[in-house]
């Protein structure tokens, strides 16, 4: 089966992406390489406009619309703040649909980059539903969390810029939700470093990836449970899956405590604030769940969306 | 008067540092620059190896004194570590006096560096008496902290590498304790940049160069008191002051409650983990308290010792 990207997407989506993403830094510990047994080098994505790397999709999808083409999107996440910054960059509308519980910082955050909210109750409505209606009635383009070619060919851009920056690496390690950001760093990582191998992170109650690849076909949590939150899909996407089963050599899953202390360790020794889904893929690797030793490693800190007082929180129960 | 240091001396250190120290990435963000009036480009010593920049000044020091010379510093801070790390790396041995009630962490973080600890009774003992004994019993070197002109042109790479990566600086925003970093910053940005404006923020309740400045002397502080700990000199340097008379435009202070709200807004916003004297320079320029509208603005942070746990509890007291 021909999978939904190629290389070349990604190189275009970064033409796309020129001047209007951050080049995010890559930072390195020699106490981690200690602790890791390798040389890590983790690409700082919290460091991205709107925290986190998922304006590279949702402006890599906008980007190829027509000019003023409104959109619609359905998050309460990273996916949401990015599709209506890159929509204001780009001069285009940007209806977000949230839950009408969501925190009201992120509502506030969400309209304060220019998006116009419509709300929901998580009990009685379907997000789709009502995202799908809206895109017809209005005439807006539904821009998918990841599984879209043009977005996940946006966020391959995070292993490309890696790859240019760092020689060698023999392993790249990346957090799995949808799999539209490790769909499309496998690709370009393939194409650019023969022989690299490609290793997703899942929380251990949001497996969904891991059991499908074992199984060999898509499965569905009923119900995905992680303090990742961005990580909570119940199954891989159809377009992303192919992908990973293609170029990706194994997915491991790890545990809430581990990655708390993972965000404890970016905090204490690395001074980087780190989401939860975000510390996902350095968990594995001070964990031990991906066998590092010897090697040069690039890890994928996805986001830093927490906020200090929470994180404070998160780590002072432990 | 001659300066203790020239452009030159700032050359030559960095030239001793190379592959010793990081490049610390510089950090935008479009809502720090809509707050601040004007484009701010944050130098991130943070994630500098020691957590902070203290380890240019420390390595520049102790790569200039013949191979296998024993050395020694007192110091309860970042300046302990950084020299530890520098005589380590360079394969001297280092002697570090800290107080006998320094918090456990920092002893063992010391130790781990390879450095002997000697702690001291801050009642009864003097520090500097303490440390001036083993140097000359043993023969050891005395690492000051920011009076020596090696350590001053160590401290003054971090300007040279922002004036390296980032254009048209107009002005220069540096933390200043005992004056090392901004006498370093201030005499290679004066013969880099001409016409730049070098601002220097201290903390109110440790605000000897202010003074000092206003008087046209070195005046003492009896009891300086901040949470910015790294910022409690009582006075400016002898080689120090007669720099930031000359090459600095104006010192400002800043409250407490200032570095707090620019220490959240660094997490919150910024992803980044920053000490209250690391926040300092940034919270002048958030607080309005240095103008930068319209400008191009260099803001050191100047580091990021504080730990997850104590940066959660000091915001959420507010």
């Amino acid at each position: 089966m021909d999978l939904a990207i190629t290389p070349a997407d990604v190189l275009a989506a970064a033409e796309r992406l020129e001047g209007a993403v951050h080049r995010t830094p890559v930072l390195t510990s020699r106490t981690l390489d200690g602790l890791a047994g390798g040389r890590v080098h983790v690409k700082a994505e919290c460091f991205q406009r709107g925290g986190s790397f998922k304006l590279r999709g949702a402006f890599s999808k906008v980007a190829s619309l027509p000019p003023g083409t409104g959109v619609v999107a359905y998050s309460s996440g990273n996916h949401a703040q990015a599709v209506a910054i890159a929509a204001r960059d780009l001069g285009s509308a940007a209806v977000i649909v949230m839950p009408e519980d969501a925190p009201t910082a992120k509502l506030d955050a969400t309209r304060g980059y220019g998006a116009e909210v419509i709300t929901y109750d998580r009990r009685t409505q379907s997000r789709e539903a009502l995202g799908e209606r809206l895109a017809a009635e209005r005439g807006l383009t539904l821009v998918r969390p990841y599984d879209d070619p043009l977005v996940m060919a946006g966020q391959g851009t995070v292993a490309l810029e890696l790859l240019d920056d760092v020689d060698d690496l023999d392993v790249l390690v990346v957090p799995v939700g949808g799999g539209g950001l490790i769909s499309g760093c496998a690709t370009i990582a393939a194409a650019r470093r023969a022989g690299i191998r490609v290793v997703g992170v899942e929380p251990a109650g949001a497996d969904d990836t891991r059991r499908s690849l074992a199984r060999g076909e898509r499965v569905a949590l009923s119900e995905p449970r992680s303090i990742a939150d961005g990580l909570l899909a119940s199954s891989p996407g159809t377009l992303t899956f192919p992908i990973i089963r293609r170029l990706v050599g194994e997915v491991v899953s790890v545990t809430d405590a581990q990655i708390l202390d993972a965000m404890r360790f970016l905090g204490d020794r690395m001074k980087v604030v780190a989401e939860p889904s975000g510390a996902t893929a350095l968990a594995a690797v001070l964990a031990g769940a991906v066998d590092v030793a010897g090697t040069r490693v690039g890890v994928v800190l996805s986001g830093g969306n927490v906020g200090i007082a929470r994180l404070g929180a998160l780590l002072a129960d432990r």
